[in-house]
């Protein structure tokens, strides 16, 4: 039995909990907070909560730590801090800094004798395990990567901020004509607004003047000003009874050719999530389990998915995924 | 530069062939034939072709073999005879027969000191990374693999075994309407022919019963009797006009839930391919450049695309991967 811990108690938190009380060889056993400890109450009876603050008592305790805090400011801190004490995993997602938090994690993963695995989940994840393969098998060839329909947190956030909101959800579409012009294999150069709409639902503060939150979305640089923007008011009964759900999903594919270009072919693989953080908490949770196997061979420092021999990350024998799976 | 050569010279050698040529860190440099070695023309000068008997003289010459016999009697065979001399990829694709398969390979290559990695292609290869993975991440829930439409040669050879027909091809297509109750999670239970139905096309010699062919086909048991399957008579001009390529595709999709059922959650893998010969040799030399990579880390012995950390598969550094597609 795999002994772990979780570092962050939001949705991520939650859907990597949930995943563990359903594996057959992981067993949670404590939560890690910033918190008042007092105010985390984890599903199962007998996962201690602690604060983050007390994780370097308990060096050797745990097989291995799944890092559920935010790519912004949380994990580039906290996944060294606890690579240096603890095998760890975490979700950081923010792709054009990923060679820099893989250094920090690795420098510190090595002094303490850890491995860390960083910047997994489905994108990046499983959609850059997809990416790679694709890449590998059809080096003549486009990628593209769709997402949606689904929230995208950190645009729904940008919409808070504005004056005048008091709740809003964005979600990110992909332009389905767009996605059949790659579908049929026509590698079409496109925009970021060729590729993706985006659609918000707010909840205006009484008296906000929803002229001035519509022009501000809509024309807000690098978040809205690019896409086809779409505003919806809505009441805060509405939000709550139709987007409180995290759905999500979307799809990387890759057209390419062989033989010099004379033959065609496309590979596809594509998700649709009803709860990102409930799939995203289960993905954590199987390269958790594939990080302590390869500690126990002896490997040490960071890595990525990139770097798992899958067969890792079952809970079974390697014969068994090669009879049934295979 | 990974020096490489192929045995066996059918649709997929070429396919193998066309792959290397336009590699950039892998140059085939020998074809090995059971065919008297001057009726075979490989496309570059300076590949030079020998007889299969003369493998052994080789010994030390290439860094790796990539066997493309058929795995009904070649690959059982020559696959152990080859990895006791040389690090050796084969595309085996008799599911069943494959633990069998990795044990005998597994232990000519470590008698000799090699690495051999068997059954890759798309299914067993892709296919089965793509289950592996969704295993992995999505624990409960049901996979189905779709094949087609597309050219299945077992059951084109099946055909032009009955007596009167000078050529046949048949092909393989899911029921659209499993693969729609499947995208919508509903995990049904689905018998073999609820699943695919089967096309004929048959090229009858002149003179023959074609309504006899016809019963022949439809009642053929484990091959045509348990699909619908249907046969069209066309001529030989119209087999060579519209059916001479050999299309493929399909898709692997899971089809789960987290949260204890809470949440529903989908995944999805597919192919379309122009000619499956031209993806099945691009897809096995990825997995040769791998090889050689892990046997120069000292890997020797049997492995799968399970066991293959995926980095492996690229010609490039580790680096650029974690940059560019992470």
């Amino acid at each position: 039995m795999i002994k772990a811990a979780i570092c962050g108690y939001g949705n991520l938190g939650k859907g990597v909990e949930a995943a563990m009380n359903e594996s057959r060889d992981i067993q949670l056993t404590a939560v890690f907070t910033r918190r008042s400890p007092g105010t985390v109450k984890p599903v199962r009876d007998g996962v201690k909560v602690y604060s983050y603050a007390d994780l370097p008592r308990f060096r050797g305790c745990f097989d291995v730590i799944v890092n559920c805090g935010g790519s912004a400011t949380d994990l580039p801190v906290t996944t060294p801090e606890i690579a240096s004490l603890f095998n760890v995993v975490d979700s950081f997602d923010n792709h054009s800094h990923i060679p820099e938090h893989l250094a920090a994690v690795g420098k510190a993963a090595e002094e303490g004798g850890n491995l860390a695995l960083v910047s997994v989940g489905w994108d990046p994840g499983l959609f850059s395990l997809a990416r790679l393969y694709m890449n590998a098998v059809l080096p003549d060839g486009s990628d593209y990567t769709f997402w949606g329909r689904g929230v995208s947190q950190g645009h729904s956030d940008a919409v808070r901020r504005i004056e005048g909101v008091a709740d809003a959800r964005q979600y990110t579409a992909p332009v389905e004509e767009a996605v059949e012009r790659v579908r049929n294999g026509e590698r079409p150069v496109l925009s970021a607004g060729e590729k993706h709409t985006r659609e918000c639902y707010v909840v205006a503060k009484e008296g906000a003047d929803t002229g001035r939150i519509r022009e501000e979305i809509v024309n807000m640089p690098a978040y809205f000003a690019d896409y086809k923007t779409t505003v919806h008011f809505i009441s805060a009964e509405e939000m709550k009874r139709d987007h409180s759900g995290l759905p999500h999903g979307g799809s990387v594919i890759r057209t390419g050719s062989t033989r010099g270009g004379a033959e065609s072919q496309r590979m596809e693989f594509s998700l649709k999530l009803d709860s990102n953080p409930g799939f995203t908490g289960s993905v954590l949770t199987a390269f958790a389990r594939a990080v302590c196997r390869l500690r126990a061979e002896g490997k040490t420092g960071c890595v990525t998915a990139f770097d798992i021999p899958p067969v890792k990350l079952l809970p079974g024998e390697r014969e068994d995924a090669v009879a049934h799976l295979l």
